[in-house]
């Protein structure tokens, strides 16, 4: 019979990137710092799904609604930056790079996992672009074969708002080495060069 | 001011081996699987302190007092494995190496961060191998500084109570490659070598 430890365990190594050895590390710590850590940890987890919700306008995780970025006045209402999921805002948002507003796709098109443009919040992005008249739509999407497709399937459906749209530059990472660097990154940054 | 997703980042990233990244990931994996998996996570968390003491006999952690292994009638009384802490139970249990008692040290000597022998269940030890008339005692403590002065120590110690001491085999792990091996397991290696 399996005791509370064994029983943490097993919900802990159901995270991603938690294996049974990390879990069961976990599960022991939890156990050896004081009981006000255990009980704090666990109220907030109680408490995540319930204080977070969906904004309404661009999908992002908040628990106003809408989030704190949308209902900003002094962020740039006319450039939208899409991205896949609500992570992707927060990754964003660490950065410091970006003062415009954040669309939320819900997914990447990928008809082999079912996933079609009808499951993602593809008709509200249109509606934003026109009711802010938005003068550029900035992709954020991974560059990989779905966030291509989704690419390239979103500056069609927005040929019709006339709005530029542009994706984030793919190429070597900073610090990267090139030497290291795959075949396919290498041809993108070498098709994407700027002059200096 | 800090939203539920942030403040549990902030709980989350006091684990060890979980830095803010790793932290934020797991954060929003909870998020995004339902409900219920969080529900149920909190709980055992929460309970976790409650339902676990320790085991006045070995020390171990436990739901019940004495512990499975010290209530196994099925286990050789007479073989003590000494480790330093719980998590090492476990560890030796999942390889099903021994059918021994445990002890519990609940630490390592360790002057220079103020763990002296009075700090450790040592005089319980002592106390287990002479009513268990025990003949061996394994001291499972890790190869390090703290565990070579600790096993001195016990081996000390123990001497009045007319009884074997052992220690675990230090060397070369399995699978390891002497050319990527610190010198320090290399010469015990050599010390310890065993006729084949």
């Amino acid at each position: 019979m399996l005791n509370a430890i064994d029983r943490l365990v097993v919900l802990l190594s159901k995270l991603p990137g938690i294996g049974k050895k990390s879990a069961t590390r976990l599960a022991y710590h939890i156990l050896d710092t004081d009981a006000s850590y255990a009980r704090v940890l666990a109220e907030q987890i109680a408490c995540l799904h319930d204080s977070i919700k969906r904004c309404s306008e661009c999908g992002s995780f908040t628990e106003t609604d809408p989030c704190p970025i949308c209902s900003d006045l002094g962020r740039d209402n006319s450039i939208i930056c899409v991205v896949e999921k609500p992570q992707d805002v927060h990754v964003i948002e660490e950065s410091h790079e970006f003062n415009g507003k954040f669309h939320v796709l819900g997914g990447l098109i990928a008809p082999l996992d079912g996933i079609n443009p009808g499951d993602l919040s593809i008709g509200q992005l249109l509606y934003r672009v026109k009711r802010h008249n938005a003068r550029e739509v900035i992709l954020a999407v991974n560059p990989t074969l779905e966030g291509d497709t989704t690419a390239l399937y979103l500056r069609q459906i927005l040929k019709e708002a006339d709005v530029e749209v542009s994706r984030l530059a793919s190429g070597l990472p900073v610090g990267g080495d090139l030497e290291y660097t795959d075949r396919l990154t290498l041809s993108r940054s070498f098709r994407g060069r700027v002059k200096i």
